[in-house]
């Protein structure tokens, strides 16, 4: 199978043109069929505040009202989305910008109201990777935006590292799939306050043994969790590492 | 060759949930291959407002600065759309949401600054028909927003008459296209008071003869010149019509 390199960039790197320009410079040289998806969380939470709408996070997820929808829709699936095609374009990339609603290559469903009313947010109950992987062996390079839809006509939030995850998964029965989450640290940590204590692997117990020390915590718990789903379906590999570092080798290897 | 309808539609159509949702289903009902061209200038407008960006307009265009690109991108490219796209999946309709910049297929370059500094909006430069035309032949509905890009990275403003103007030209090529220009009048108008007071066809000698009289002015002479460069370009027939008439044979035909 050929290889493909499936990245997650979070917002803080798209959401700056310096990040952002030399991230997609690094990201237009490597080589093999790859896939991005994009977040724009920031930029989300900046115009929802300039527009009055209230940004509510639970358990590190934004719970999202119509207006909301309303706002992550012009950012993820608009702003963001769109500059990051034009500049790969530019860099000569045969970029595609998609929402799940596109050619319907991903539907969810909105998250039953249980403890929490996630308001519009859609868990993702169908990938259609081989419209992907089509497009994919063309030559183009999807640009995925975290915004699915339930194919009943209404949009939803969904978020990017899940729909990398499931991508990835997707993917894995078309190609040799690694994914790589980029952020702004140089991999998972073993002290948050020393940016350099990377911690090089993780292994399944070594992740068990790690959050119950509390020494990974938070929302990198369900992007392990992530991980460690897309590795039982068939991805080959997972990486978490810092945007710059996509070439030096470093980060965290989850195996 | 086969045929092909390119529906035009304008913000007040669009922009309406109710005058949207019958359009749509309208559009799902037509036979034969589509692409449906978008505006959403109130939606920009009121937005721009809501974030204290100045919409200035001269000769019936918007002008674009750094600002306002960003908000009729997230307008254009984002809600409306993300939305026309989720609509008409829930309808069966395989669509696919693009701007210019989304696989390259319509490059544009800023336009110079004349008497008027337009900022960035974008002269159509060169349409890559072929690709939109591979797309359709597979199934798919483009649904084109009015971006494009320079191909430098760049997105700009592109007036959404101008869209299906140029897209219906290069796709004259591949089908047998009928353009149509969907708006919330009954078609072309003798007296701008009287709504029943359609134009059912327009020449070339009719159309200079009412521009010289004054029935035919502002924002129709632009729409009209487009339609015209498609017909000299082989597009087959240009329809000026109301959204809910597209099924009853009325409306302005332009020959």
């Amino acid at each position: 199978m050929e290889k493909l390199t499936l990245f997650k960039v979070g917002g803080k790197i798209v959401e700056n043109q310096t990040s952002l320009e030399l991230f997609l410079q690094d990201f237009a040289r490597i080589e093999g069929h790859k896939v991005l998806v994009h977040g724009g969380g920031r930029t989300a939470t900046m115009l929802a505040e300039r527009l009055g709408v209230e940004s509510k996070m639970v358990n590190g997820r934004r719970t999202t009202d119509e207006r909301m929808l309303k706002v992550v829709t012009m950012v993820y699936a608009g702003l963001v989305n769109k500059n990051v095609v034009a500049k790969l374009q530019a860099l000569g990339q045969n970029a595609l910008g998609l929402t799940g609603a596109d050619l319907n290559y991903m539907r969810s469903e909105k998250r039953p109201v249980g403890e929490v009313d996630y308001g519009f947010v859609g868990d993702v109950k169908e990938v259609k990777a081989d419209i992907l992987a089509g497009l994919i062996s063309q030559g183009v390079v999807p640009i995925l935006a975290p915004i699915t839809h339930d194919k009943k006509g209404n949009l939803l939030n969904t978020n990017a590292d899940t729909i990398a995850g499931e991508a990835s998964k997707g993917l894995a029965k078309y190609f040799d799939v690694t994914l790589v989450f980029c952020f702004e640290k140089k991999g998972v940590l073993s002290d948050e306050n020393d940016d350099d204590s990377v911690i090089p692997e993780i292994s399944r117990e070594s992740f068990k043994e790690y959050v119950s020390s509390g020494v990974i915590n938070g929302g990198m718990i369900p992007k392990l969790e992530n991980a460690y789903e897309a590795i039982d379906a068939g991805v080959k590999e997972v990486i978490i590492t810092r945007a710059g570092d996509i070439f030096s080798g470093g980060g965290t290897r989850v195996r």
